[in-house]
């Protein structure tokens, strides 16, 4: 595997590519606005194509980063897609964070016309993207996984095969609704202390160690405290995988109330703000 | 401080007074039903006391570690209780987990009668009694603080002046209002995982030690996996305590959703099971 594909080139896909092409792979991009690209082009050297058929075509794999699941399916099922275009044999890796059925969709597509499918949506965030640290999570069949092994590696560090595909975005969900309970247990003890005249920095020493510690409490509840809502994991992105997760059927009443308390912050415009943002629902901010 | 009178020795009491007498302590205890210590009594030599007020008597401190906010109100108020007993100048410790509203009237009665009166509710559990390890989080006057910390210092090893009287029952209050939230999200992750034919045991490798990962994810869910219910932490325990929190005023949404779900569970007969038997309300168990 030598010559990639890369569709969608944001915060996050800017690093993998360059992590990508210091693992030696010749790399080609497109992306939604050429604009914002000008310099990453002229830094990289990597060729630039004008669609998303012209970046697959000829490739020995496609990865796609975008940003919401109609984007993943622009991009694989629209004009110019990537369906149509991919040669055959070659590999179509989504790692967007999107809905499970739709990475079904796009395998079932693909292995009609003789493609290898994986989702392999990542965590890590754009530091982990920078670093090449991210967990990637990987569902297809297992022979594909290994053979796009070295690519994640270039990319990540905790890369697991979750089974079958969709078990990559099944297993993202997981991490989601997950992250969705701590965060408000965290928003919820911090909102309560505060209000009990508790000293925040006291608590945290008290009991981020224990049985109520977590790295939502580690990581977010000192910024909560501090008042910073920079974004290290956009606001707005978190409500499109818990609604995504939500979709999947199933009832999930806490992911339900954290996603509706979300929806209220990013009503009020808050969707830039980082999920620790959460504190400001409870503030009455 | 060398005489103390230890009322409620339970599960938590025992090891509490063996690493007391350790130290170098001279312990009398009380306990509500005296044929549960035949064994203790034998093995330790500890002075049995018939009621809380000869337990309480000519001490230099009392340490309660009763069960329920109406067994603290009793002990220290009732009949024969710690208040009209105790001696000028000792020093009333309330490790109970209870409500910070009672703690404020202990302290005021207290401070009537010219006795030391601090709250220090502690985590841990049983094991963390045993070694010596509990974390004991204090409130009160800082100089009684002071004056108690070698006696802490037997029987745990993180212990923090948390501010005023009430400070470290609000603590322990926020450190139960975090888990309640982390702990769902354990289970909605793992049961959603399920739902989708996830291998659990690689779920929890990709996700435990990223943005999803707690102490209650990395002891706990394993613990769901196999099915394997056994109390580490009562669920009617939890139960009581997340009440005492929402007693305190102040919307805690997802708090008040998860003590519903645990008070299902516990009308079905389940209060004897461990906080991770909450897994079974989203199985429908």
């Amino acid at each position: 595997m030598k010559t990639i594909g890369f569709i969608g080139v944001g915060v996050m896909g800017r690093p993998m590519v360059k992590n990508l092409l210091q693992a030696g792979y010749a790399v080609a991009v497109y992306s939604r606005t050429k604009s914002k690209l000008t310099d990453f082009l002229a830094e990289t050297g990597v060729q630039w194509c004008d669609t998303a058929a012209e970046c697959a075509a000829g490739r020995d794999a496609v990865i796609t980063m975008v940003g919401y699941p109609q984007d993943v399916e622009q991009v694989y099922f629209g004009e110019n897609g990537i369906l149509s275009a991919a040669r055959e044999g070659a590999y179509l890796i989504d790692m967007t964070t999107t809905d499970p059925k739709l990475a079904v969709r796009i395998a079932a597509e693909g292995k009609a016309r003789g493609l290898h499918v994986l989702d392999a949506p990542v965590s890590g965030g754009d530091t982990g993207a920078k670093n090449a640290t991210l967990s990637i999570m990987v569902g297809g069949e297992e022979a594909d996984f290994a053979a796009c092994l070295p690519l994640f590696q270039a990319m990540g560090r905790q890369i697991v095969y979750e089974g079958p595909v969709g078990a990559g975005q099944h297993t993202k969900m997981a991490n989601q609704i997950a992250i969705a309970g701590t965060i408000a247990g965290v928003c919820e003890a911090l909102f309560y202390a505060e209000r009990g005249g508790l000293d925040p920095e006291r608590l945290l020493a008290s009991i981020s160690k224990g049985a109520a510690g977590s790295w939502q409490m580690e990581n977010l509840m000192p910024k909560m405290v501090k008042e910073d809502y920079a974004p290290g994991f956009f606001l707005k992105h978190f409500i499109k995988d818990m609604k995504i997760a939500q979709a999947q059927g199933g009832a999930l009443p806490v992911l339900e109330r954290v996603c509706a308390m979300y929806g209220d912050l990013e009503a009020e415009g808050m969707g830039d703000l980082g999920t620790q943002a959460l504190i400001r629902y409870y503030r009455g901010e």
